[in-house]
């Protein structure tokens, strides 16, 4: 019998849908796809849900929260570097005062394996890659992207990687990363896009695993975030999340996740509205999801 | 009834005590200073002692070996960012051949909050700070040093810290990180040696408390890297620890931690020598302790 499927990728736009197992990156359409998830036949109720992770609090975050972010990964194929179980920080009165909040905390994705949130999505795409029986994969990336693949590859002890980045626009710290882990690392004389648009190319014509944010199997990861804050939080669903944005991955993980968790009735706070919201005075760009 | 006193300073070359509440660096004779802790005043058993550190799982690990560290610190004077539980990489065969080593084990260190193994002495040193109620820390360093030490002192949200650094010689990222914690951080027209000297004459004179790892209660919190990494090995000694070495803190507080516990009965192997080894392979110097 072969194993269930629970999984599955949905175009955001045109809602087309096409197995989870296809190297796919985009719809037909053009459009970008997520992870639809068949929670139904996971079965569980929100009670169960709650208690399942409950018992889960001694393994790694991503392995933890794994039936809610990739439930048809096999365990024995999780390349894990224990990210995850950042800290939540109360903060001082300083800070509140600073930011005229008074209920103010902060999650620490810098405690990371390797210094950022990317991990997050890197352990479950390079565990995806590795299900896939995937020997290499890549990116496009000027910094901490390349610098989490590249480690996680080199952690499966199978997997080459490769890095595309434009030539003489990264800091030596940046190059670095990548080289250490062992990753194939090239400078393209061109910027990020003509990069982007190299590695689409490459990852089409042979058989690498392409492991930009355009990778729906990322985001999923990147829910973790969102899931863990809430767990540590015990269910309580704050006002307000405040996330810095780049290409808008992480906001879209943090939704996804809220509001998968509201229909599975683990949080109880109603999801109405997505907002945007420029905060300049601390961050140079965070866009932010306001829960009523 | 005043609290029990189950630490006190020993000079490491005359053996002369003080009061572990004094604040106090180096012995009248000049050398340095060790926590001696009365650990029969304890009274806990090497099967009690393990209990003891199972149940406290769930803490943030300064406080789950608080008890082996800084047995007089109260908890509630504890600054913690929710440093340490840092992973214990197993490698892959790549890193195995490579070194020529079998079962070759990594801990990621820097996987704390400042992003270096620092926090594990600052934890200690500044919450030590906060429980003797000084209202300013201080220390010459060029970089983890400041960076822990200003980030634990701004989150204690009432103690302020000063940083001296030798002007024009030190990157802007090692700059960037005292000074984001809000810590007072001075350039001064000297080296490394003149500023180390000019914070020594400042602590002296002021009621300001010293944090270079001349301070033997960060020695004590840098202690709660081995036995985390014993714990997690099930208390069973590894036949090398390898480390890099700066001022050799680090090794002290290692090799300390390894010699209380085996007398504790909490690890069973002897420590019978310790070797110097330079390892110029990998990391640039490296100390390591051997056990038989």
């Amino acid at each position: 019998m072969p194993p269930k499927q629970r999984m599955k990728f949905r175009c955001i736009s045109c809602f087309s849908e096409y197995p989870a197992t296809e190297m796919r990156y985009t719809c037909n359409c053009g459009n970008l796809l997520e992870v639809a998830i068949d929670f139904d036949a996971i079965g569980r109720t929100a009670a169960q849900w709650k208690k399942h992770f409950e018992k889960g609090k001694s393994k790694a975050a991503f392995l933890r929260y794994k039936d809610f972010l990739l439930p048809d990964l096999p365990d024995e194929k999780v390349i894990s570097l224990d990210e995850g179980d950042t800290p939540l920080y109360k903060t001082t009165k300083n800070v509140q005062e600073y930011f005229g909040i008074k209920n103010l905390l902060l999650k620490h994705e810098g405690m990371n394996p390797t210094l950022s949130f990317k991990d997050r999505g890197m352990v479950a795409g390079v565990s995806w890659a590795n299900h896939l029986g995937m020997k290499m994969v890549a990116c496009a990336s000027t910094g901490d992207t390349s610098a989490s693949m590249a480690a996680y590859a080199a952690h499966s002890g199978k997997m080459k990687s490769l890095v595309l980045l434009p030539e003489g626009k990264i800091s030596f710290e940046q190059l670095s990363q990548p080289i250490a882990s062992g990753s194939i690392t090239l400078g393209l004389r061109t910027d990020f896009d003509g990069c982007m648009k190299t590695v689409q190319q490459l990852t089409k014509k042979h058989n690498i695993y392409l492991l930009n944010s355009m990778n729906s199997i990322r985001i999923e990861g990147q829910k973790a975030i969102g899931i863990e804050t809430l767990h540590q939080l015990n269910w309580k669903v704050p006002d307000w999340f405040v996330i810095p944005v780049g290409n808008a991955g992480n906001i879209s993980a943090l939704g996804k996740a809220i509001r998968e968790l509201y229909e599975l009735g683990v949080i109880k706070k109603k999801l109405q509205a997505l907002k945007q919201h420029l905060q300049t005075r601390f961050m140079r760009v965070t866009k932010t999801i306001g829960l009523h």
